[in-house]
């Protein structure tokens, strides 16, 4: 084994579970047959006991680490995170990463055929909640002769997901992890979200969402919605670190090209994710967001909606994270304290805002490997 | 009087001074000729030194205070502090709006004829800086015959009008009063503004700031820039008091209409600014607001920049505004007293955020009176 190669899980490739039994949704009605794509890392043991699934968030995928095949550049959005001897240690775990309902990686989504209209589903596509893609994720683990998860695990979107699970198949989860997330969006998320989605509803070429069969993408409002995305992916100390009001040349130059090297930065980012992103699931993802919100059958009482969780957390939040600040992870940490779950709490130290997450931040990695290393079977 | 109209300036009206000398620019080039379109309430008094000038902010205009004849809903946007008895009290003091040059409400700006062509200036107008303004209103000043203002005062982009009027004319302005503003922009605040342009530029209908001659509005950038704007304008915490994530009907609908009430809010806040503001004058203005950087000719030495400056100094800032936050007031307020001027400074409590500096909070509009009565003359 080359040294380069050490700690990552190496070449993978996607699988595909076909599910033909309807999955009943949250906004009523059903999915009447569906695919879900996934990789997995590491091997289940004998006793199916160490499966670890990891949620992914907005703008992630099933694919969390390794390579494909003869694409150097193609590492898993947590490949930091995954591999053998890393904090998720894949000699002791086996992982898997699973792509959201209504996603554009692979699994049915608006980009998928109707088999009603045999036309891409679009604006047809139903509205999928959290819930939902737990339900989906549970039927996968059947088929996968997983009954209980060893872990679930997610930051962001991908937090909430984590904490759902532990709240509709509390017996199938030892251990919640949830990570730069929040027990339900703030009136500003959602805010966030609405101007996202109204830059993406009024793209004159969205065409009410049904834009495939035009041969045409949503491109501008996509790119809106990343560049504000962005910004609050960021803190205000590091996008002063990073760029500062750094000038693209010595002296203004009066036009509305790149000034400010940030603007040349948020510009990329935009391009680039409207280059890839369905702009369908952008939204349906951002809504599953606004919906998420365990208490609001409890009246607003998230330590009353919390009682029926039975498993283990771990919850971390990164100190310059005002998209899910440290505020809302203590709020879940206390919720689940009163409900005498054991729980693991780590804030940590990080300029990098809510994208700290992602991050190999080695305060953040050690709990992680920590928490990991106690909970191995 | 009757009671309803004590404290009110009443009935206004504006005038407009043209100005045939050429105006030089910072960007380079000049303005050939144009109008500045104002406003006065009070009286200027025999030695002409109780004049204020009150500098807008992005979407305000000269129409600072009273109402306009036959239009009951047509208060000035300073109205609760402008007036007889209020804490700019216009039994004191001669008060002065102006709409800055670039502007959609009556100075020359892209909507004005550009007179090499006959036709709307649109993108041709050029781009003007808060120096710019600054000595366009000095101009106006010398037209009113008057040598040294009393105050100017300003919140947000009005306030950094207000600090480059120390900067620019030393001698003219007896006290700065610098209300939600900052020394310079952030990133992030230059990165919101960003995003509210690219929404403008790349709104189809903006035809490369042409679009007057074509009868069309880009309405969806415009609209987007404005929700943008808001959740700036307002706190975390005033969102979530508002409109927390009260939703439209009992139980979600699971469409893309109005859900929650902070949607509902967005974008009426957003349809209403797009029927009556210029795109034009949204980019120039944010373009203004980037460029302003006193310290930048002084290497980024703030207090260097500021020695200039013989004015005392009222700053104002808000617990909760987090566009620009009390520590930015500070870095000001600070440069000012390492340059041995004189300044009062009042961090108000507000959950408001920046939207604060225009609401008449007690702790607030106590400090303007009592600092203005201080200052009369």
């Amino acid at each position: 084994m080359s040294t380069e190669n050490q700690g990552s899980v190496g070449i993978v490739s996607a699988q595909t579970a076909h599910f033909s039994e309807p999955l009943p949704l949250r906004a009523g009605g059903s999915l009447p047959a569906y695919d879900l794509v996934y990789e997995t890392y590491g091997t289940l043991n004998a006793d199916r006991s160490n499966a670890v699934l990891v949620c992914h968030a907005l703008s992630g995928s099933h694919h969390v680490a390794g390579l494909y095949e003869g694409k150097p550049k193609s590492a898993g959005w947590w490949d930091n995170l995954v591999g053998p001897g890393k904090p998720l240690d894949t000699d002791k775990f086996f992982v898997i990463g699973v792509n959201n309902l209504g996603g554009c990686f692979g699994s049915t989504g608006p980009m998928s055929l109707n088999p009603a209209t045999g036309k891409p589903w679009g604006a047809a596509f139903p509205f999928v909640t959290v819930e939902d893609w737990v339900d989906s994720h549970a039927r996968l683990m059947d088929r996968l002769g997983i009954q209980q998860l060893a872990a679930v695990l997610g930051g962001s979107l991908g937090g909430m997901q984590a904490l759902a699970w532990t709240l509709r198949y509390p017996e199938r989860v030892r251990h919640g992890m949830v990570i730069a997330a929040a027990p339900k969006l703030s009136t500003e998320n959602i805010a966030f979200n609405e101007v996202a989605r109204q830059a993406i509803l009024t793209d004159p070429e969205f065409h009410g969402g049904n834009f495939y069969e035009r041969g045409v993408v949503p491109v501008r409002g996509l790119r809106l919605a990343r560049m504000i995305g962005h910004i609050t992916y960021l803190s205000d100390d590091a996008m002063n670190d990073k760029f500062g009001r750094k000038l693209r040349h010595d002296t203004p130059q009066y036009h509305f090209d790149v000034e400010f090297e940030i603007e040349s930065y948020l510009r990329y980012q935009g391009d680039k994710f409207a280059g890839f992103f369905d702009a369908n699931t952008y939204l349906l993802t951002t809504k599953a967001l606004d919906y998420f919100d365990p208490a609001w059958e409890y009246g607003g009482d998230l330590e009353a909606a919390l009682a029926r969780a039975s498993a283990d957390f771990f919850v971390a939040s990164f100190s310059t994270d005002w998209r899910f600040s440290p505020k809302r992870s203590q709020e879940l940490v206390f919720a689940l304290l009163h409900n005498g779950r054991r729980v693991s709490y780590a804030e940590i130290d990080s300029e990098a805002g809510h994208d700290s997450f992602l991050l190999d931040n080695p305060q953040y990695h050690a709990a992680m490997r920590a928490y990991f290393k106690n909970i191995e079977v």
